[in-house]
């Protein structure tokens, strides 16, 4: 039997990663006047990463590495009212709307009617706090926990904390390297549902095809109800047997 | 009794807003090409006003508040290398040291062997998390709660997740506006230890000199045990007279 179901929230329950896929666009438009746009989404990519240990995830790191990026491959040429526009972009970001992605507006309500349901993300405090109250989805939730990485030392913290065994915890998102594999090294269950686009940084490697697949991987959110059920008659079936 | 003790952190256990002065000292500095500096922190501090719907606090907004300022107060002549000036800035203030006020490194380990002790701070969690643990006084307290905002409600689900009694709690720290007013509200205990310098925002009017104060000021933290040690005689006093 599964305790608590736990779901990522950015590009697994609403759409994110287009809202910077968007803005890398706008950046390179916003450039034309000094530069080709040619390697500015990976000089983007490479200050993102530099700057990681100082400023961490969410809109306003990126908008501080989207003008650092602009300054060094303009040569210092951007002007102010360049600048300013950027800022201008990270404030569109901030406030645009939340969009659930698919089947995510039928499925949770139906979820959270039988088992407990956490929002369990990664990121900005302040940005996560406002997307979920403004997703309509936070009464569905019994916990809400935001982190700041998701390692497997965080999860076992977290389970601790709730006093949940990792078999009877799933957890439910679009990244392999966040929310499937620290979760399986627990023997806790884990579904992985892609998402169309992945931050280069959230990227690994795949599990070798040899090997059983210690997850499973759904194409979309509506397909989660009947793999709940399956899970906990499977677990019902083995202590049967006993 | 007193079963929780909760301290704020910046400029309560460590040092945080001389962080931000300094940063203004040096914004209008890198400003002289351009500006007399007169009036850029008042035009700071209306840009980050403008700017907290959106980006909320921290370090972060702070950075993407001062360069939208150094645009505006220049009229766009700000040119790209003053821009990363002030993105370097704000990099400087993220890997600060933690300066840790007079009487914390002492207090903090003899409160901690006779009571429970909370972390309890507003901000970037990022940011947060990363001074706990470089303070070197995360293991004294056995709960770390980082919040968005401090108010009556957040504390009233605060207080009712970890089962705690409003009159069982004593909170700690710099803000009337965060720290002290909304847990006397609730009933709680408050302690008011005034940094010497307080954010504009964080200032509220003091309550009449007339009416007795629901909490406590102390000149500085050292002072605390003492006080901690009388409230609980206190309640055993009345206790023992019923």
């Amino acid at each position: 039997l599964i305790d608590l179901i736990a779901f990522d929230a950015d590009d697994t329950l609403w759409h994110n990663e287009n809202l910077y896929s968007h803005a890398q666009e706008r950046l390179q438009e916003l450039l034309t006047p000094y530069h080709s746009g040619d390697g500015v989404v990976d000089e983007l990519y490479r200050t993102e990463m530099d700057n990681l240990p100082a400023f961490g995830y969410g809109i306003k790191s990126f908008a501080l590495s989207m003008i650092e990026t602009a300054i060094r491959v303009t040569a210092g040429r951007i002007d102010g009212p360049g600048i300013q526009k950027i800022i201008d972009l990270a404030k569109e970001m901030k406030q645009a709307p939340v969009q659930l992605l698919e089947h995510v507006a039928e499925v949770i309500p139906v979820l959270s009617a039988s088992h407990t349901l956490m929002l369990l993300t990664k990121g900005d405090l302040f940005d996560q706090e406002s997307k979920i109250a403004r997703s309509g989805l936070a009464c569905h939730f019994m916990h809400i926990e935001i982190v700041s990485t998701k390692t497997v030392k965080v999860y076992h913290s977290l389970l601790s904390r709730h006093r949940i065994e990792p078999q009877r915890f799933l957890m439910v998102g679009n990244s392999l390297r966040s929310d499937v594999l620290p979760v399986v090294a627990l023997g806790g269950h884990a579904v992985f549902i892609p998402y169309h686009v992945t931050w280069a940084h959230e990227t690994v490697a795949k599990p070798e095809d040899s090997a059983p697949a210690p997850y499973v991987q759904l194409e979309h959110l509506g397909l989660l109800p009947a793999y709940v059920e399956q899970l906990c008659q499977r677990d019902d079936g083995t202590e049967g047997g006993l």
